[in-house]
């Protein structure tokens, strides 16, 4: 299958984990909030289309309208948005089978004006199945982020995903490991709730990037449940995995195609 | 689609959640766990064919062999078990498609010798998709639990499984809120990491039976992650859920039933 960039995104990034529930959603919301605070220009296209999150993460409920055959993204905090959760709101399932996801998803990627933009980052769903299989041979992906939490049971998965990427050649920007550790409110102390360390380990055995570990922190979930996610305010966490975000983008761009550009 | 009857199986139960990670699998393996200590004759089948956890979680690997047509459950932990993880060991993803889920679904459900079950436990992938659908339609269920955490987003989509098996007219035994709360191992003092109360409340909205809640236990993952988990020893947690779940299964089965029989 063809992999057709989409005019004026310069920068496509998938973020996937084999698991769920392991904060990939949180993981792309914040990256996305980040990115766009540091002046960029950013999409969050939200590909889960069976438990798609993002608009509550993001704090927003809309209807997207189309300018001409054009469907326009819906704008919060900074990002340009488009998720099924606009186009199927409330607690119905959508309970549509392979051909029909296909379908949406590639409206999703070459039908929504996403405009000029440095970044569109495309939360998948979590597993290796026929959405994703789709999506990244189709999409024209500068790179992926696969999150995981330091369990063992979360590394299988993640070790799953990341050689999906590697089988269908899509450049790993690197793993995240996600809920590392948890500060007691109470006394302060340290507490390893889904292991520890599994994920730079996993990094280090796959040959893959390490892009740091995020804390098992109260205040992201409630960030995301309330619709503003902690990276809107100080979040030195999510800001540096921005950094690494974009220094790994770059990187595999220019390994992609080496020429020197020199900026003016 | 017809739901022919499993031979043998007397209950067939399968756990389900909107989200993953929210311990569907930790669910499914201590309360099969819990159900073969309390002396019933138990199956699990694991179906989430991309994320296959059972294996790891109940400290298996082996390759199941067949007698004639009928491929034999590997039996751990008093448990008959079948999982897309003992025939495809390792790290390397199935990237199928929906129709070959839809034939291994059925092969686990019909090719196993499942012998005299008074529960099958089925571990649905998470989500309301393709193979979920299939499965809850084609297999004939006693009845379904839905996990979930009680954080917002993983109740928005909790509430899409209790309508996904409500619209295919499903039982739903009840739902279960795994990860309520944790007890600091320094402190004793408590902190609500995903929030607190939400299942019990969603229970009460939706007009489905609560099962109760499970904290945030840092031995339920060890457990998980070493191949032994929690309910083999003292769990009183799981082995009170046990207890709800047989309710609840008899409950529903004589609602569908009413033919009071007498046991002798």
């Amino acid at each position: 299958m063809p992999r057709t960039p989409i005019p004026g995104v310069q920068n496509l990034i998938a973020v996937g984990s084999g698991k769920g529930g392991v904060g990939k959603t949180t993981v792309a919301v914040n990256l996305a909030i980040s990115l766009a605070r540091s002046g960029r220009k950013v999409g969050l296209m939200d590909a889960d289309v069976y438990g798609p999150n993002v608009p509550l993460m993001m704090g927003v409920r809309a209807t997207p309208h189309a300018i001409g055959e054009r469907i326009q993204p819906i704008e919060k905090h900074g990002v340009r948005i488009m998720s099924m959760g606009f186009l199927n709101p409330g607690d119905k399932p959508l309970v549509w089978r392979g051909p029909m996801l296909h379908s949406v998803i590639q409206q999703f990627l070459r039908n929504v004006d996403w405009g000029e933009s440095d970044y569109l980052i495309i939360d998948l769903p979590p597993g290796t199945g026929d959405v994703q299989l789709t999506l990244i041979q189709t999409a024209p992906l500068t790179g992926s982020i696969v999150v995981t939490t330091p369990s063992d049971v979360s590394l299988e998965d993640a070790r799953k995903a990341i050689h999906m990427f590697q089988q269908v050649r899509v450049p790993i920007l690197g793993l995240v490991e996600n809920m590392s550790y948890l500060i007691c409110p109470h006394c302060n102390e340290r507490i390893d709730v889904f292991s520890y360390g599994g994920g730079k380990q996993t990094a280090e055995t796959m040959n893959v990037h390490f892009l740091g570990e995020l804390p098992l922190d109260p205040s992201v979930r409630i960030g995301g449940d309330s619709g503003k996610p902690v990276a809107l305010g100080d979040s030195p966490g999510f800001t540096a995995l921005a950094h690494e975000v974009e220094r790994r983008a770059a990187e595999v761009s220019g390994a992609k195609r080496p020429v020197v550009e020199i900026e003016d």
